[in-house]
This record gives structure tokens, sequence and C-alpha cells, in this order.
């Protein structure tokens, strides 16, 4: 039965998706979507299976964007139940992908279902974006799908990214924004000897810590109303082999940076760059860009989302930028209006995922309001 | 042919002594120091095998240090000769422990033949303190030795310790003392967490960096005439799993000081405390200290060293006390006199190691002097 939200939730936990592997997800999601007159198209790159799927050829265009991959599930016999087996208990479906997200895929295509049935000549047009490499490199995934719109000139006025944005109750949080991303891989010469001898050395880690004091202490920016302050961070520090008497050749620094919509990548780049400068050190980056940040601060998108959730649950929502990245940040700077709107993101990435079924429900009336306030 | 002093270089390379295995090296030394009336005492502490040899029963005593073991080869096959196969190519010694130490070994045995031949009735006493983990944990090698002897109130007067102290030419260098070594493990506490959540973390690299750049900036002290300044090095410095997204919940820092005599461990300790203290640092050290720093500078032991060099080589020696440590820690504090000299050191934990033949020649003839200049 894959009638109810449910029970197409169990249908896509079912079909083991780990990253890039779609395994038919985005099959049967076209196999619902295609006796709607909506048209499919399978957008394949390399190894990553993308659909971009649309009801209608006229604007504003509002679309649901999402991913039919998944995390692995790690050991499975550390989950109460098989990951890849979606299973009821207790009001809640465990499974891998319960609640990042194919319980949001299943929700929103109920909704669009179900607001199909009962405004079939809505305006605009409703579109579905689903990649299969969301939890992966994001190579080939919403960022080529974007690509090709772009290239025809086809635009998405309001999107939806189904990611469990909900924090104690679903709805409680609408995220409408992400900070930028920005990692620096960054290498630090010396020159390598006995400790004994370290007038014939030059020693990296003592060369950079005044510089790195120096990163860590920095007031990047304020932040705005939406955004936390620019934040840096060093992940990983490494120099020395192990041997207590060799002063180490060289220091690999690993950091990044969360940036707020104050500042841009290029602003931070240049900023590290005069601080490793003034400590005359000899040393490389490798940058990678993660994605700029991205807000919806006003918009009819993000008014329809808060009455809606307003209107089913009774709740106001807050809205919020943190957390980690999404695929709205290559959907936002085409100038789309970009919210994030999903179940409790409690045990996501962990062992035994599982969302309410309940939440699905509820989740499924709330992309059916905003639909509603939008299209009609 | 172990009469000469190549002979009996080339008997002790062959027996494969990697510390702590004296492979019966000890045994050739007694068996050659006995006919010569030496009181012969094998001192076996666990693992490790130690001879004390004594000629005479007065003081003062003159003793030859030095150490059978030698570290390993390394791959057999990357080296031109067989390590432990002595071999003469173009009037070098080919062989490990050829420089560290077996050469000198074998000079200081000849030398001592030729000065018993010589002078049967010296004056004082003349000792061999010979152990087989010097290059190990010395815990069971000199150190052992010199408590035996403090506890009987047996003293050394004068010592020459055996390890490979010449740069350019043999007799260039003599080191009259070495710097203390002080290791400290430094363990810096955190929070992990999510870099996108850094108000949920501590960052114990951010935390650390300005006290290690204080650290790498202190002045410990000016040195003397015969020291250099005490000197800092990290030479490990970890933080992180790999993952770019994790802030670390622990540094892990490795440092080493060297330092003069015009320091002692227990201060420099406490400085270090008093710089991560006031950087409000969460944080744990394990010191390993691995010897004060001692220095002959002045005395019959030197001038005789000294003369000694010039008569045989011509040229005047330098004094020194850079480098590495030597047993000479555990036999200074005694009160004994200690110079070290023994072969060129340039190949001295390599593949390859290798002396001058001529040189084990010449370093014999020193050491025969200097018992001249002491004991006549």
């Amino acid at each position: 039965m894959t009638d109810s939200v449910l029970g197409l939730a169990k249908a896509l936990i079912n079909r083991r998706s780990v990253t890039p592997d779609d395994a038919g997800c985005q099959t049967l999601m076209a196999d619902r979507l295609a006796p709607l007159d909506f048209n499919i198209e399978s957008m394949v790159f390399d190894d990553t299976t993308n659909l971009w799927a649309r009801r209608g050829t006229d604007g504003p265009v509002f679309c649901f964007a999402g991913h039919t991959d998944v995390v692995p599930s790690g050991p499975e016999q550390d989950w109460q139940t098989p990951p890849f087996e979606a299973t009821e208990i207790d009001g809640y479906l465990h499974g891998r992908g319960a609640a990042d997200m194919k319980g949001s895929l299943a929700a929103m295509l109920v909704a669009t279902e179900r607001f199909v049935a009962k405004h079939p000549d809505h305006k605009g047009s409703i579109a579905f974006l689903i990649t299969s490499d969301e939890e992966g490199p994001f190579i080939n995934g919403t960022t080529r799908v974007i690509d090709t719109l772009e290239a025809r000139q086809e635009k998405i006025t309001w999107c939806v990214v189904g990611e469990p944005s909900s924090t104690a109750r679903v709805g409680d949080v609408v995220k409408n924004g992400r900070r930028g991303s920005l990692t620096g891989a960054l290498t630090v010469k010396g020159i390598q000897g006995h400790v004994a001898y370290p007038h014939l050395a030059r020693n990296p880690v003592h060369q950079a810590s005044a510089a790195l004091a120096e990163l860590a202490q920095t007031h990047w920016d304020d932040g705005n109303i939406f955004f936390p302050p620019t934040s840096f961070q060093i992940s990983n520090i490494h120099a020395g082999t192990g041997a207590g008497n060799v002063i180490p050749g060289q220091l690999d620094v690993l950091f990044n940076f969360r940036f707020s919509a104050e500042v841009t990548d290029q602003a931070l780049i240049k900023r590290v760059y005069e601080v490793l400068d003034r400590h005359a050190l000899e040393y490389d980056i490798d940058w990678t860009f993660n994605g700029q940040p991205f807000l919806t601060d006003h918009g009819k998108l993000l008014d329809a989302t808060q009455r809606a959730i307003e209107e089913v649950t009774g709740h106001c929502t807050e809205l919020s930028t943190a957390g980690g990245t999404s695929d709205g940040r290559f959907i936002a700077p085409t100038g789309a209006e970009v919210i994030e709107l999903g179940p409790v993101n409690a045990t996501i990435h962990k062992v035994n995922e599982q969302v309410k079924i309940d939440d699905l429900e509820q989740l499924a009336l709330m992309y059916e309001r905003i639909m509603e306030h939008l299209l009609c």
C-alpha cells in the first residue's frame, strides 16, 4: 500500500539507495507524477540520477527539492531494526532515510496528489527537483540540474527543500537560509632537523602557532539578524612523525569557515592571506568552496510557509540559518526564494533513524497548504 | 687476527649486538682484559649486559666508557655491504657500529694493551665501563653500574667516553659536556562538536595556539661560554580525525627542551606551567626527564686529552657540548671529569656506516697518550 504518506515512505526506505545510488526511488516517484500530467525528465550525470518533473508550463514555478540518496547505515547489527526494511514501532517509522529525507519525499508527493485532485487548474507550475547525491560530493546532482534549467532559462520561483529542519516538533523550525562554507587545507613549510640542532632546522609549528592564534581570535563579522557571526574552526592539525627528537618539516592544518551573508568567500580568503603573510610563513592553501550563504528573509514563500505551519499545528515557527549546508545553496543563487521544511532531525545520520508517523501526515498537510497559498 | 685495532673492530662488528643484545662482545673484550690483570665483573640487569673491568685498586681511576650495542641496520638490502659483516673498502671499515662505537672499543682495548705492556706499574687504576643498552632505554645500563659502584663507594676520577665526537677528522672535536634533555607530552582538553555549532564545542587547537606561540618565542636563558641557549622544540602536534566538519576534542603536543647548565629541569617545568595556566588551558603533561646537563670545563683529563690529540694529529681540538645525549650524563654526577672522544660521526645511525681505518689507529694512539699523561 503506497497510497498513504506512510506507504510511500516505506516503499522508498526499502530501497537501499546509498549515495549516489538512487535504487529506483525516482522511478517510483515519476510513476506517481506522470498520471498527474507531470512532464518527466530523468537527468543522469555520471553516477548520479536526477529527476526534474514539472506540471504546467507557466510561471510562477513552485518546486519541491530533495534527495533520494541516504548516508550509509554503518554496521547493521547496531540497529534495532534492519535499516533498509521500514518498520513501524510505537507510532514511529524506523529505517535509514526515514527523516533524511524519504519521509519528506513521500509527504511532498502525496500532498501534490491531493492538491492536484482538488485544484487541477492551479496557477503556474509545480515541479520536483530530486537528486541522488545530496549526501555525497554534490557535483552531479542539484547543481547540474540547475545548470541545465538555467541554460534553457527555466526558473524556479519558490522552492521548498524537504531537509529535516524541525527540532522538537514538526514545523517548529524553518530554515530560511544557510551560512556559506569555505574549507582551507593549509600547509606550512619548515626545515626538518634534529631537536639537538635547532639552528639547522626551521620549526613550522613554532612559526605557525602565532598566526593560528590570531586566526582563532579574529572577529570576522557581527553576523546579522538572521545569521550568527562568521565562525572559523580548525578541525585538524598535524606535524611530526612520532619521533620525539625530530623537528618536523611540515605542518598541515585543515580549517573551515561557516560565514554569514555579511562577508564573501573572497573577502575571507584575502584576510587569511593577510594574517599568514604578516607572520612571514612559507605556505600553501588548497581552498574548497562549499557554497555561498543564502537567505530568504521575506517574500510570498516565507509568508505562505509560516501561515501553513500555524494553520496545521496551531504554533508559530522559528526561522533559522544554523546548521550545515543543503542543496538550497545551489537553487537560491538563481533568484528563487528557498526555505527548508521537514521532520524532526534528532536521529538523522545515526543508527535507529526514525520519524513520527503522525508528523509525516502533518508535513503533507503543511506542504499542501503552502501550495494552496501560492497557487490558488 | 684480532691483535690490531682493525682486527678487534671487525670481530666486534661481526657480532649482531642490536640493543640490548651484547651478542658476546663483552666476553671478547673481557677475555683480552683478564690476561692484563683486570678484575672482571659482568653485571647483568634484566635484558642488559654490562662489563665493569678494573686493573688496580688505588686511585685515581681512569675509565674508558662505551657500549657494545648498536642501532638496527634497517633493510639490509639498502646497504652496500652486509651490515654485520665487517668489510674493508678503500681504506674504510664498513659495518653497523664501525663508528658508533665498536671502532672506539677496539681502539680503547688495544691502547690499553700497549700502555700496560709499556707501563705495567702505572699509577692508580684503569677501568672499562661497557654497557649493551646505550642506544635503548638506558635503564639497566650505565646508570645501574654507576649505582652499584656508588653503593660500594667506588669512584671514577677521569672518564673518556668513546662516542664518535669528531666531525671532519678524528680528534677535531671533543665533547666536554652535554646539554640536559627534558620531554613533555602535553594533552589539551576541549569539547568535540560539529563545526556548524561552535557554541556547543570548545576547540583545544584554538585555545592552545597562543600558549604554544608564547612557548616557542620564550627566551629561556642565554646559555654560557660552553652551552648554547636552552632550546624548546615542538616535535609533534596532532588533533582531529581527518573529518573536516568536526571540532576536535583533544590536542596532543610532544615537546623537548635541550637545556644548558644555567637552568634546571624543575625551573623549566615551572615556567611551562606558568604559561599554560596563564592561558587558562585544561591540560595534562607527562614529563620524561632524560638527563641533567654536565660539563667538564677544566681539569687534568681535559688538559691530557687536548695535549694527546695535538701530539698525535698536530692539530688543536675544539670543545663542544652540542648534539644529543650520551651516557656521560650518568657518570658526571658522581664527580668524575668526563670527556667524549671518538671517530668521525658522519655515518652513524645510517646505512653504510663506516670509519676510516687509519683513524682507528690514530684514536688508539690518542687514548694511549691520554693514559700516559694521567697515569705515568
